[in-house]
């Protein structure tokens, strides 16, 4: 089918089943992050699955290809985003399998089911909002910074439409860990497994990936470092693999 | 000074500054945590330290030999324990710079002043009081399980024995991360560095060590992992250097 785009918006290849997304530099482009999120994120055959601030859809474009959820929402406050979202999902077929509302996540009770879904995932705005927003109400600075989303806000809306034993996967940056942990035990999300991303093996970790259970007991799994760059600068062969490069000793 | 010792003691040399610490296999025998713990634990000139838990008094003595503490304070539960880390202090002629006693953790507002310390640290029993304790009266189960010694337990003490802005310093697992931070955030302890010790590059973390502030705001530091041994099964040049053993390139 011929999707037709708009001024500035390009077609990236996911290099993946063929899955394509659009994207346009005005708007939050999706990173590493998303890539990781959604490697992270463990979906089984069936589940009800919902992104919170879902963007360009990335996240539910690419668990689309690799689970064999029931079904995909994915949510977001801006509807222009939205819009082209709504346009890759036709490009790569999958608009019965996914679909996307707008919604504020601060006010999910209005529009979404209490404890509908298997599994909560969201890649959230990190930044605090602050001295460095210059228009809160720019599309990037919406994606960006916490404007409309906050880590409670996320929270808060996981454990009101997760099922009890429901999965709640997060990414975000290590400065925040504290806080999260915090909110997600107090809105009885059990914190289970915690994934550090570094740079390289020498480096502080930049990127977290967290899971919780809705209703889980205390047992929090800190799993093996993830290791984006080898100390020779190229990428190392578990990001190779989570991306569907060749495995560089394949 | 010539130290008595009782059957089934030894001395122990730990490579620096001659200083040396008595143990029985009897107790509980300090092992890498406690080592980790010391050289994670920031200690000014000056400060009164309180050691929650202190065994041996391996953490007293390693903090007297590498900082300029004021005064050190170590308590624990179990009288014969302390008798023979009294000998420890003597034989090292550390006597006046730590003072040892008996108190239990749960009842520190009977023994100690509020407010009095600008560092607390322990390294606590791990593990939960459960099926695996034969009897938990025996010296090793009272290191190791949580009989008289919680996390709930320390971290109360903490918040009790802090100065405002003091700081907390804890060795654990990484299985009960999430409940020492929501614990921690509880009693206004806010984390603030987390780092996580691995036993080599590809290994899950097996230790956690994380400090907090009384008072401080939100950020969390996650450090560079700490790696125990390099992949040929050596130590690695780090954990060298935290022994001050010859470093490997040196």
């Amino acid at each position: 089918m011929e999707i037709p785009l708009k001024q500035g918006e390009r077609i990236d290849d996911l290099q993946y089943k063929g899955l394509r997304i659009i994207q346009n530099p005005k708007f939050f482009c999706f990173g590493i992050d998303a890539v990781l999120l959604a490697n992270f994120t463990e979906v089984r055959r069936g589940d009800r699955v919902i992104d919170l601030g879902t963007g360009t859809a990335i996240i539910p474009i690419l668990l689309a290809g690799r689970t064999m959820a029931a079904e995909i929402v994915g949510i977001d406050i801006q509807s222009d985003v939205l819009e082209m979202a709504g346009r890759s999902l036709l490009m790569n077929g999958l608009e019965d399998k996914v679909k996307l509302k707008q919604v504020d996540i601060r006010r999910v009770e209005e529009h979404l089911p209490r404890r509908a879904f298997d599994v909560v995932v969201t890649n959230p705005p990190y930044k605090r909002t602050g001295s460095g927003i210059v228009n809160p109400d720019e599309p990037k600075a919406i994606s960006r910074h916490e404007v409309y989303c906050t880590i409670d806000g996320v929270i808060d809306a996981a454990a009101y439409l997760l099922k009890p034993g429901g999965r709640f996967y997060m990414v975000h940056r290590p400065e925040r860990l504290a806080e999260i942990i915090y909110l997600m035990k107090q809105r009885d999300i059990e914190p289970k497994v915690l994934r550090m991303v570094h740079p390289s093996i020498y480096k502080k970790a930049n990127i977290i990936l967290i899971s919780g259970t809705l209703g889980g007991r205390p047992f929090l799994k800190v799993q093996e470092p993830l290791y984006v760059y080898n100390l020779d600068g190229s990428y190392t062969d578990e990001i190779n693999r989570i991306y569907h490069r060749e495995d560089s000793h394949g």
